[in-house]
C-alpha cells in the first residue's frame, strides 16, 4: 500500500513561476505516493466570500494549469474541494469536538486578521476564518493522509490537524486517523522581479502562461547590482535579483554566470537574455500544452469529473468509518 | 404551494409528556403546511460529543415515539439530520460568511457555557458550540422554510437565522432565502411532578411510554396544597401541582375540580385518581401503538429510508441553488 499524500491550492488567479516549483514537487511525489491534489475553493471563501465573481474561472484555470505543468489525472486524484460534500461533513464534526482556544491561539490567526484590516480595510473575522485550520484538518484526514507537502509557514496549521487527529482517536477510542507529517519540499524561495516579496498587488511576478515578450519585459525590468555602471565593471551577484533567478532557472550555468559577473566579462543585458531564454525554454512547452488543453473543453470536463468520482469514492468510504467511530451511524 | 415548516428535536433520550404537546402541535401543522421534522443528531454533538454511546438508540427511539404519537411519514418529511450531508455543507457556507461577533453576542451562548460548567464541570466551548445557531440556520434555510415552531427561548436563535438569510441575500444579490418566522405554539408550560422545573436529573417527569403503574406512582407522589390536612379541608388549587396537570390533561372537568377542591368535596387522592386515569387514557393508545411499531423493525427502517429520500431531494435541489448564488458551481 502506498502512503497517502494530500495537498491543495487556493484558486486565487493565474499561477506564477513560484507555484511551478510547488507543482513540480507534486509531480515527483506522484510516482512514490497515492497523491491527492485539490483546488481549495472552500478555502478561497474564508477571505473572499464577498467577491466570488471570478471563482469558477479561477478553479477551471487552475485545473488547466496543473495539467499543462504535468500533473497526471491517472496517477493523482485531482479534484475540486467543494464537489466532495464530505469535506463539509468532516469540518462540522471537527468543529464539534475542537475547543475554541486551540483555534484562537493559532499563530497565523491574529496576524492574518490584522493584515487584511491594514491592507484592504476588511474584517475577515468570521466563524469560518477562525475554523480554517479545521477545514484543512478535514481535507487532510478525510483521505487519511500520511504526508502533507507544506511550506514552513504552514507547519502550525498541520500541528492543529495532528492534535485534532489525536483528540478524535482518544475520544472515540479508535486508531482511525494517522497523525499526518509535513513533507518539507525543497522549494526555493523566489522573490518578485523587483526584489520585493512576490505579490499580486505589486504585479512583480511572472505568470506561467506569459508569452515570450512578457517574460522578456519582466526580466528586463529586473534590478541588478546598482553599483555596476558599465558593462565591464565587476558585479556583485548577491545583491542582484536576476542572479537569484539564475540560481533556479539556469542552475547548470550558475557558477559560470557568477564568475563572469564578478569578473565583469558578462554584461547585465546578456545575463538577462540568458535568463529570458531559460524561462522561455521552461515555460514554452507548458504554454503550448495549455493552449491545446484549453481548446479541448470536453477533456477538461472529463478530468474534473474523473477526479470527482475518484475523490468521492475515497471520501465516502472514509466518512463512513469516521461516523461509525462516532456512533453517528 | 403550501408554506414550508421545519423543526427538529435532539435525541436526548425518552420523550416525556412535555414533548407530547410539542408533537401534537406538529401534528396539527401537518394538515396546513409542507412540514419537515428532523432528529437533530448533529445538534446532540454540540454538548455531548464526548459520549455518543446511546446516540443510535436514542435516534431510533425518537422516530418510533413520533410515529406512535401520530406524526405521519406520508404527510411530513421525517428524517435524521446527519443523513443529509447538505446540512453540513450549508453550515460550512454560513460559517464562512458570518461574523464571529454575531455568535458571541447570542444571549444563550455564555449562559449555557456557565450552566454546563457549574452543573457538570464540563467545558463545552468548542467551535461547533459557538456555531450552533449557524447549524440551526442551515437546518432551516436548507429547506427554505417560512415558519419554525419555537418556544420563546428559541427566538434569539431564529433571529440569527433571519440575519444570516438577509446577509446572504445581500452579499450574493439574490432573494433565495425567506426570512423564517417563529410560530409560537400554544404549548402549556408543564412543571415537573415535584413542582420544580422538569429535568432529567430530578427524575420528575412522566415518560410517554410509562405503564399505568408508573403513571400512578408518579402522580401519587405529586405535592398538593400542604395546608390541606384532612380530606374535607378546603384546598388551594393554585399551589397544587396536581391541579396544574388537571388544567392540561382534564381540561373539560377543570372547573368542577377547582370548585370541589375549594369546597373540600373532593379529596386529593380522588383528584389524583382522576389525573391518573386521564393520563392513562391519553398515553395508553400511544403506548400500544409504540409496542406494535417497535416489533416491526422493517417498517421503522422503511420510514427512516423514505424520509431520507424525501429530505435528500429537497436538500439537493436547494443546495444547488445556494451554491449557484455563491458562484460555487
Amino acid at each position: 500500500m502506498k502512503k497517502i499524500v494530500l495537498s491543495g491550492m487556493r484558486p486565487t488567479g493565474k499561477l506564477h513561476i513560484g507555484h511551478l516549483s510547488v507543482i513540480d514537487n507534486w509531480i515527483n511525489l506522484q510516482e512514490e505516493f497515492d497523491t491527492n491534489f485539490f483546488v481549495a475553493d472552500y478555502h478561497a471563501l474564508t477571505t473572499q466570500f464577498d467577491d466570488t465573481s471570478m471563482l469558477q474561472e479561477n478553479i477551471r484555470n487552475m485545473m488547466i494549469d496543473w495539467l499543462a505543468i504535468g500533473l497526471d489525472p491517472e496517477k493523482s486524484t485531482l479534484f475540486i474541494q467543494s464537489q466532495i460534500k464530505e469535506h463539509a461533513e468532516l469540518y462540522l464534526l471537527f468543529s464539534m469536538i475542537t475547543p475554541l482556544s486551540w483555534l484562537e491561539r493559532c499563530p497565523t490567526y491574529k496576524g492574518q486578521i490584522d493584515q487584511f484590516r491594514e491592507q484592504q480595510g476588511k474584517d475577515i473575522t468570521t466563524h469560518g476564518f477562525l475554523g480554517y485550520p479545521l477545514l484543512q484538518g478535514a481535507d487532510i484526514l478525510l483521505y487519511l493522509a500520511n504526508f502533507v507537502p507544506v511550506g514552513e509557514d504552514q507547519l502550525p496549521h498541520l500541528e492543529i490537524t495532528r492534535e485534532v487527529a489525536r483528540r478524535f482517536n482518544h475520544i472515540y477510542k479508535t486508531d482511525l486517523f494517522p497523525e499526518p507529517k509535513g513533507l518539507l519540499a525543497k522549494v526555493p524561495l523566489l522573490l518578485g522581479t523587483d526584489g520585493r516579496k512576490m505579490s499580486k498587488s505589486y504585479n512583480n511576478y511572472i505568470n506561467i502562461m506569459s508569452e515570450t515578450d512578457e517574460i522578456s519585459s519582466k526580466v528586463r525590468s529586473m534590478i541588478t547590482d546598482p553599483k555596476r555602471i558599465r558593462k565591464d565593471d565587476p558585479g556583485n551577484p548577491d545583491v542582484c535579483t536576476v542572479y537569484s533567478y539564475q540560481k533556479i532557472y539556469n542552475h547548470e550555468d550558475v557558477v559560470e554566470i557568477e564568475q563572469s559577473c564578478k569578473a565583469g566579462t558578462i554584461g547585465c543585458m546578456d545575463c538577462k537574455k540568458k535568463l529570458i531564454s531559460s524561462l522561455d525554454r521552461l515555460l514554452g512547452p507548458i504554454r503550448e500544452k495549455r493552449h491545446s488543453i484549453e481548446d479541448n473543453k470536453k477533456y477538461i470536463d472529463d478530468v474534473i469529473e474523473f477526479g470527482r468520482e475518484k475523490a468521492k469514492v475515497k471520501a465516502q468510504i472514509n466518512i463512513e468509518k469516521i461516523k461509525e467511530a462516532m456512533n453517528l451511524i
